[in-house]
Formats: C-alpha cells, sequence, structure tokens
C-alpha cells in the first residue's frame, strides 16, 4: 500500500522578509519521514486572508493530510483559524471547551483572560482541539487541515500529540556513504543503480571540505533488505 | 509604484525528507527585502517532472520573478533544466557556451569532462547563463526564471551576480523593539497601531526567555519617516 501523503503551509510574512528563519518544516519532515507519511511539498506564504483559503483548498484535496504552522496567536496579523474556516465554509466563534482551558491556564498564571487572549479561543465549526502543553492556546484539526502554532517548541509538542493518531504507511529505511570524489565520477554508476532498482530513491549530494569535492549518497526505501543489497552494490562500484 | 514580486520553487526530495535542511529560502529572503522585491511565496517540492513543471508554470505565471534552487548538478536526479525548457516548452541541449566554461574549469583542475559532467552544460533555448564563480557550472534565466543551484554556497553566488540586473522598488525600512510583556498584553494597542498606519506591516513575534515571556514588534514599510513615527507611538504606549 502507498504511504499517506502530507502537504505544509508555513504562514508568516515574517518568514517571507527573511526576518525569522523557520525551523518547522525541516522538523515536520524528519517526523513525517520517520512515521512513514510521504510530505510531498511545502508552501510559505504571508498573512494574507486569500492566500491562506487558495492554498488550505488547494493542498488539502490534494494530499492526506495538511499540516500549517503560524498565525494563531492573540493579534492582529493572527488570522489563520478565520481563513481556514472559511476555506471550509464554516462558521467560528469563541468555543467554550476552548475558553476552558485558557480561564484555567491565565488564572494559574494570574494574567488576565481579555479580550486579545480570546481570540485564541476561537475555533471553527466541527473543528477539534489539538493540545498545546506548553502555553495552552490549542490548535485544531478541521478536516484533514491540522493548524498549530509558529513558535517551534510549541509546533514540535502539537505535531507530537497529532502523529500518534495518524496511520502511516511504511517508515522509509535510509542509509548513507559518504565518497571522496566529485559527483561527476559517480554520476554514471549512480544511475546504473538507481536504474537497477525502481522501488529505492538514490539521491547525491555533493559537498565541499577542506578544499576537496565530495558526495554523500543516500538511499531510501521501504524494503531494508533491498536497501542494504543496493548500498552494497554502491560500496563495491565507487569504493 | 508597488515593488516588484517574486516566487522562489526549492527543488529537492532531501529537502521534504528532512534530510537536508534548506537554507537557501533564508537568504534569498533577505536578499529580496534589501533589494525592494516582495517574496510572495515559496513552494518546495520534490525531483518530480511533472511537479516542477506545474510549479514554473504557475509561480512565474503569478510574480515578477521566479528563482530556483537545485536540481542542476550531474547526476539522474538532477532534471530541473530539463523541466524547465519543458514548462516553456523549449528545447534544450549541450550548448557551447557552458561546455567552453565547464571544460576551462576542467582542464585547470586536470579532471575529465566526461558525459555526466557534461549534462551540466544542457542549456534551454534562448537562455541567459549565470555565472558559478565557486565550481564553473552555470545556472540560467528563461524568461523571468532563474535557475541556481541547491548548493549553498553557490546559491548564494548565482544571487549575487542575478540581483543587480533585477530593478527592485523601495527598499523596506524595517524596526524592531523588544516588550518584555505578554504578547496579549499588547495586542490591543498593536492593533490600534495598525490601524493608523495601513501602509505598513506590523508584526509581533512572542517569545520565552528564562521563563518569562516578551514580544519583538517588527514595523516595516517604505517611508522611513512613518516607520520612525509609529515605532515613536509604540514606545509611548508600552513603554
Amino acid at each position: 500500500m502507498p504511504n499517506p501523503t502530507a502537504a505544509m503551509l508555513v504562514i508568516g510574512d515574517e518568514i517571507l522578509s527573511g526576518r525569522t528563519r523557520d525551523a518547522n518544516m525541516h522538523f515536520l519532515a524528519g517526523a513525517l519521514t520517520e512515521a512513514g507519511i510521504d510530505l510531498r511539498e511545502v508552501r510559505v506564504i504571508g498573512d494574507t486572508p486569500q492566500a491562506i483559503q487558495d492554498a488550505v483548498r488547494a493542498l488539502g484535496a490534494a494530499h492526506d493530510h495538511l499540516f500549517t504552522s503560524g498565525g494563531i496567536g492573540p493579534t492582529h496579523d493572527d488570522i489563520t483559524a478565520d481563513n481556514v474556516a472559511a476555506a471550509f465554509g464554516r462558521a467560528i466563534g469563541v468555543r467554550e471547551d476552548a475558553r476552558a482551558v485558557l480561564q484555567a491556564h491565565y488564572d494559574r498564571a494570574g494574567i488576565e483572560l481579555n479580550e486579545a487572549r480570546l481570540r485564541m479561543a476561537r475555533i471553527p465549526e466541527g473543528a477539534e482541539l489539538i493540545d498545546n502543553p506548553v502555553s495552552a492556546a490549542p490548535g485544531f484539526r478541521l478536516e484533514n487541515v491540522y493548524v498549530m502554532a509558529g513558535v517551534p517548541q510549541i509546533f514540535e509538542a502539537m505535531v507530537a500529540s497529532v502523529l500518534p493518531t495518524l496511520t502511516g504507511g511504511a517508515p522509509l529505511i535510509s542509509r548513507s556513504l559518504t565518497v571522496e570524489r566529485g559527483e561527476g565520477d559517480i554520476a554514471a554508476p549512480l544511475a546504473d543503480l538507481a536504474a537497477r532498482h525502481p522501488a529505492l530513491s538514490i539521491g547525491s549530494y555533493p559537498f565541499q571540505r577542506h578544499g576537496a569535492f565530495g558526495v554523500n549518497v543516500v538511499i531510501r526505501g521501504q524494503d531494508a533488505a533491498e536497501v542494504d543489497a543496493a548500498m552494497g552494490e554502491l560500496a563495491g562500484m565507487v569504493g
């Protein structure tokens, strides 16, 4: 059975302006690969209602799962929840269970649950809350879209609570070999190897270190025995 | 006059599998902002012909400039040039000026320009070469699409040679203020400030440091005087 597919949508002007370097894409990519879910596409867009709605519709329809990051805080530029709701034609408003989670959190901290913070309890109709063990304000799942925070510590905690609920396919086995030669020297044998193993993904990643060229060759696949066999052939060809 | 707009397409299975953490998006975002070009969207896709062609067509048509990163090396999984050519319905083959650049480079290094390396001289019809001062193999511009290497050192060098040829709008001025309060405490004054200055982009980026919450507020705009005025109002409201 083929693995489930996924896409990710990173939302935030601060990424596109270069102010902030996104960390969530790399984290999610690794976590999904381990879980046997194929991440097929990531889009990064700004805090723009139409861009969010268009991307949620397109990526949600094209993949089994869509994960979003960013734009669910208390300020005026946090517009993800409203636009995910709009993408599905759902109503959105403050929900009592989300308000209760926030109320308990801020009561413990002795902080007022003011109108801005209450924005974080706005949840689209029919959505399921995603637990936030760091700062209480929940994410949510609406259909196959998982809406999560942009702050990496919170994003990672939300992913940890969501992933076990998804049915993953076979995890991808990955083996790598560092070859101290130019990429062009091993391109022909690599192409032969790839042709002999169409079920495997064979990638080559050149580097330059202390003035010398080298290549990290990575062989990935779901069948560990075939990955190991191909790695043996590779070592024989370039070793 | 509004700034020119841009999109970026990052191509490579290794990014989506989590093996490699992309660095080029963050670099390009900063460089474009400095040059007064608005980066509106980034897509990350795998080494898949149809995905590359679809994304090149969609993003190239929607923006003034499209920058791609990755997939122009000598190996079988380097398929970017062929699929950018296909997206524009152009022929592609080894071009003599590109071959001459590679031949000179490998002659100097005493390395054979073999068939695999010669793949890097395949350039779509009508394209203009982009200089690669690091490892010779050129990138290219075809219409409004700039095709560049994935290795960060080479990508950055190619961006440096491309950027001066583009007409940028006014560079974005950016000022920031760190506020040692919870984001929810300043959300209402921030929304007021944003409403009073529709020409500015006002973002708030929460952090947690040594157990205390704080917010970096960033005000961006093309008019330095208005940015400074808004920053003064902000300091008065939350200081």
